[in-house]
Parts: structure tokens; sequence; C-alpha cells
């Protein structure tokens, strides 16, 4: 497969738009970096997994951009997004003496994307900054829309900014050497924008899914690229996350509850959200909005992107008891009432609330037996 | 004195405008919350001097407009504007699955104020929240203009966010239980307005400063109404601190210098702001800027409101340039360049650089004697 050309998605938020650039090689170009307004220093943050393969790179290209480039290493892992790592980044920042122009360059996946974001959010109330996504799913999911933050001992997410970054570089490059069960972790969130908005894209994603799998630039390229303007088209009606923008969350009530349940860091983010799609899914039939063929199609898809379709077991008393209290301090939650994205058309969703009954049922359903 | 009649200004920032209510018993009355949203829930956020005082009566005022209202009280003094107290309010707010509607409610002086906002700010990445400031430096200061934060222990206010409040109520009876020393911090804000942008409101201070430090009822409503007005005024045409907002810190950089060389809390910020205004002034007038009448005009009042007018030894081997070192990093500095407000006229104020040569020699001098 030929290597593909620089693909470029638009992110339009008013005087807050940005780009994203797609392609492979880019990350340690200084051409990706160009447009950039000038600053005396530059932060890259990155995490003890990718620091050791990326950072001497990136600061190289921008060595001819900034004069002082500092690089933080923080530790890698959901369970350290907190605020004792996100405070390494302010120490970096003030040991180093950087000031409001000073640029901060997110390397490394999500993690270190929402909190690179947010300590630029927090930094002297506001520093610009860059992300440079090396996994998948941050490639299709952080790096639109401007959510960034750490988690709280009691819930995920629970503290951060709605803050846009000045560029998102994507290097498909980076994918290669993602371990597999990353990949496909980042796959759940690309499966999930076709059901939720683009049924065209559900179909190329299922004819496409062992090129996926396979890494192939090209398919990877589209992969990306969809999914980003997807995700761009749904955060540009409505940024701050006050009502259309909650079906991106699609598989997420569920995906956070078993996130919450095992504690952060045992299943990676997509893999909780691959078993909470096919939840959401049981959810939106028994509901009676989608048929069961719907279910099916998309829980062999989540499942030949090597990912689980059956959900953890998160107590031995009463299971489904603990999904629903766990569901219920979500922030999505609404004055306790839980708020779940179902499917209720091809390519549609909504937010609604569900009977806790009907609730029990699927989640008894999806943490016993494989549902394909 | 008559006691006076509500007073109201607008802060006038777009979709992110709101109204400050200024007058005697207003903070227990249910009616100045009346146009506040609909939420199941409020959280009020108060310290350990002010909660006893008053957030009974805030409670009792609230209770007819939200079902669960929690209290959290802060430790207080600006040593505790940190990281560890603010997260006090995200566990009482996650403690009580306190949701996105939830309301803040900040009861006290700046501190509470400054931390409140920054965790409506982050919690589930924005809540709205209410100032109830009870000192008259809350209410003529930190009410407007949205900036919120915490600080660092290599920098104060280096941390934080630009938040907005739905709606700032200025208690002027709250200010008859102020310890003096408050009072007379307090002060210093309000006799910083007229310097920098109105001629008017320095006559006019200057002839009511003995009935400010008497509380007159009628003379605190005004000086509260002015400085908020003036410091609206530039907050609208630079809400995001970029240009002519830095107007608004005459006195600040040298002020922080202090603060941050003696240890957070040992002298109160307006104390720091008064001498800095002094030393801010020498300043201009050796820039050429100003005359000594100026500089003797603006001593004399500071002095007048009980305020300090020489500051502390901050080294006993190289004062000023230890006072030089702590102002390098403050967050307005730029590139390691010391930015000062001056004065260039009546009622008039801009931002440079000065010769370190220069700033030395007015550090010296007010470091030694009083200047009147």
């Amino acid at each position: 497969m030929n290597a593909p050309d620089l693909q470029t998605v638009f992110i339009d938020l008013q005087h807050r738009s940005y780009h994203l650039a797609i392609r492979g090689s880019l990350f340690d170009n200084p051409l990706s970096y160009a447009e950039l307004p000038a600053a005396t220093s530059a932060l890259i943050v990155t995490n003890a997994t990718v620091g050791p393969l990326y950072a001497k790179r990136l600061q190289t290209a921008l060595q001819d951009k900034y004069a002082k480039i500092y690089v933080v290493t923080l530790p890698d892992g959901e369970e350290f997004k907190t605020w004792q790592t996100l405070n390494l980044i302010f120490d970096a920042l003030l040991a180093n003496a950087c000031d409001r122009k000073t640029v901060l360059f997110a390397l490394g996946g999500g993690v270190v994307g929402d909190m690179t974001g947010f300590a630029a959010a927090s930094y002297m109330r506001g520093v610009p900054f860059v992300q440079v996504p090396t996994t998948l799913l941050a490639q299709v999911d952080s790096s639109v829309g401007g959510k960034t933050g750490i988690n709280h001992a009691l819930g995920k997410n629970m503290i951060g900014a709605f803050y846009q970054p000045l560029k998102v570089v994507c290097d498909l490059g980076t994918l290669q050497t993602l371990p597999q069960r990353e990949l496909s972790a980042g796959l759940a969130e690309v499966i999930k924008y076709g059901p939720i908005a683009d049924i065209d894209f559900l179909t190329w994603v299922e004819d496409h899914i062992e090129a996926l799998m396979a890494r192939e630039p090209a398919a990877l390229a589209h992969a990306v690229k969809c999914s980003c303007e997807i995700k761009a088209w749904v955060v540009a009606q409505d940024e701050r996350d006050t009502g259309l923008r909650a079906i991106l969350n699609f598989g997420h009530t569920f995906g956070h509850a078993i996130e919450a349940g095992l504690g952060y860091g045992q299943w990676l983010h997509g893999e909780a959200v691959g078993v909470g799609m096919v939840m959401a899914a049981h959810l939106s039939q028994r509901l009676g909005l989608i048929d069961a063929a719907l279910v099916r199609r998309l829980t062999l898809l989540i499942q030949k992107a090597g990912l689980r379709v059956t959900g953890p077991l998160l107590s031995n008393s009463d299971n489904a008891g603990r999904y629903l209290e766990l569901m219920r301090v979500d922030k999505k939650a609404d004055g306790g009432d839980i708020r779940f994205v179902v499917l209720d058309g091809l390519a549609s969703a909504s937010v609604r609330g569900a009977p806790d009954a009907l609730v029990r049922e699927v989640i008894d359903l999806c943490c016993a037996e494989p549902q394909v």
C-alpha cells in the first residue's frame, strides 16, 4: 500500500479553531510546527514509554524554533492521571521560569494529552499547547474537542477544563510501534463513530477491519481522518458539551463504570468502551429503538478489532447493582439519574434515562457469556 | 449617615456578563439569589473565620432555592491557597454526588473567592458559581474580572483559570466585622484605581479616607461601586489580560515580591500592594513620568489608610537583588524581563521595563525610611 498524502482536518471553533495534520513522518519534521507563534521556550511533556522513543526527535525538530526546549517525563498509565503527576508539569514550568508564551507539547497518548492540556489551561491561567498524539486512541478521540483533565479518587476526568490546542500533529508512523492491545483500544473509538453518526463509515470500517488490524497506512489514515471529521462536526455544534456532544459518549457510561470498578489502568479506556458499546446496543434494543441485527453487527465488529465483548464482574454479590452505583456518580449523571447514549436508528444516537430493571438485565446478559 | 440604596454594577463580558449588587443586608436575603438558575444542590465554600459568622445565614437564605445545601469550611489564610485545600472542595462535591448544575457559593475573602472560582472552573470542566465577598479587598478586586487560582510553592496565583461568576453579592454589612488590618488592606486596592484611571475618584478617596476608615456605609458603598466600575471598564476591554488589564497590577510587581519573599500570609496582599504602589510611584518619578508631588500625595493617602509605606528587608546581604530575583519569576515577567506598571500622568498608567539600577535605587529608598 502506498504512503498516504498529507491529510488535514479543520476544527471550526471560531477564534479557537485549529488544524489536524495526518500523515507518516510528521512529528519529527520542523515544517509541522512552522506556523506556530514565536516563543523563547517550549516544554515537551511525555511519558516513560513514549519519551525514550520519540522525545529526542521532537526536540531536534523544534530546536530552530525555540531557544530553550525542556522535557518532562511522566510515569505511564491512567493511574497516574492525578494531581500529583500534573504538578510535575507545573514544577518543570516554574523551575525553568517558563512564561505565558511558553508552548507545551503533549507527546504521548490520551493521558499525556489530557494532563498537558489541563496544565496548559491552568498555568498562568492559560498558555498555548500542541498535541502530538502517538496512540490511535489519542489521534481519533482526545486530539479533537479540547477536553482536558485529571482523575479524582472518586471519579474519572472529574477535574479539568475545555481548552483547545494550537495544532494537532497525528503521525501515523508512531502507530507502528503501538502494542496490539492499544491499537485495539483505539479501534473501539473508531468503531464508535459509525453507529452514532455515519453508516457509510461503519460499513467502511467493517470492510477494512483486517487492514486496520494490520496497520496498513492508507487504512489508518482514512480511519483517523474520518473519525476526526465526525468528532469535529459534533464538537463544532456543542463545544461545551451541553447537548449533542453527549452522543460521543456512546458506550462510555457503562465503560466508565468498568474502568472505575476495576480500578483505573486495569482495562484500557478503549477496552472498556468496547464492552460498553455492546451493553449500550443491547439497551437500545430492549428499549425498542434498534433491532437485534444491528446489535450483532456491532458486537461482531468489536470482536474483530481484538476487543472483549463481555464485561467484568465488579461484585460477587450484586454485580448489576455495583455497575448502577458507579454509573450514578458519573459526571454525565443528572441529579443521580443515569443518562445513557442509545442508538435510535442507523447512524443516529440520543441520550435518555432507562429503567433500572432493564439496565440490570443488560448487565447480567453482558457479564455472562460472549454475545456473538 | 443614611443606609445607602441598592447599587448595581454591570460587568459586560458578552455571554459571560454578570451583575454586582452592593448594599447592606444583602447576603442573607433570599431575593439576592432569586434570578439564579434552578439546581438540586448548592455548595457553600467558606473559611474557619467567616463560616461561623455567616454560613448558617446564607444557608437559610438559600434553603427554598436548593433541595440540598452543603458547606465546606477551609482553613483561613493565603498560606492555604494550595492544591491540598482546593481538593477539599472537590472532595465535598464528589462525596455529595454534586453534578454539573450544582452552584458553588464563595463566602469569604479573596482566597476563598479565588479557590472557589477555580474549583467551579475545573469541577466537571465547569459548574456555575456565585461570589459573596465578605472583605473589602474581595469586594473591590477579586469580585470583578474572573481571575481564579491557587498558589504554587514557586509562585503566587501560578495555577488557575479565567472564569466568571453568575453574580456577585457585596454585602456592606459584612465589612463592619472586618478586622481593621483587613479594612486597610482593602483600601489599598481602592486607592489604586484613582491614579491609574480616574483622578476624580482619587480626590474623592482623599476627601473621604476618614469616613472609609470609620466604615460609614455610604462612603463604603461609593468606594465599592466606583472601584468595581473602573475595574469592570478595564476588564471589559481585556478579559484575558493581554494588554490594558495589566494596569490593574499597579503596585503588584513589587507587592508580589514582598509577599513571596516574606512567605505568603505574613503581610496581607493589600498591605504589600500599598508599599508596592509607593515603590512604583517612585520608579515612575525616576523615569521622568510624574512629579514628586504625586508621589507624596499617594504616599500620604496610603499612610492615612493605616498602611505601611516602607518595604520589609527580604535579605540582609543584597536586599534589592532579592526583590529583583523574586520579580523575575512573577508571571507578568516576559522571558525574564520584569514588567512594571508605572504612572505616566494623572490617572494614566502603562507597562514597561526599567533599568535594574533604577529599580535598585527605589528599593533601597523605600526599604529604609518612611517617605512622607
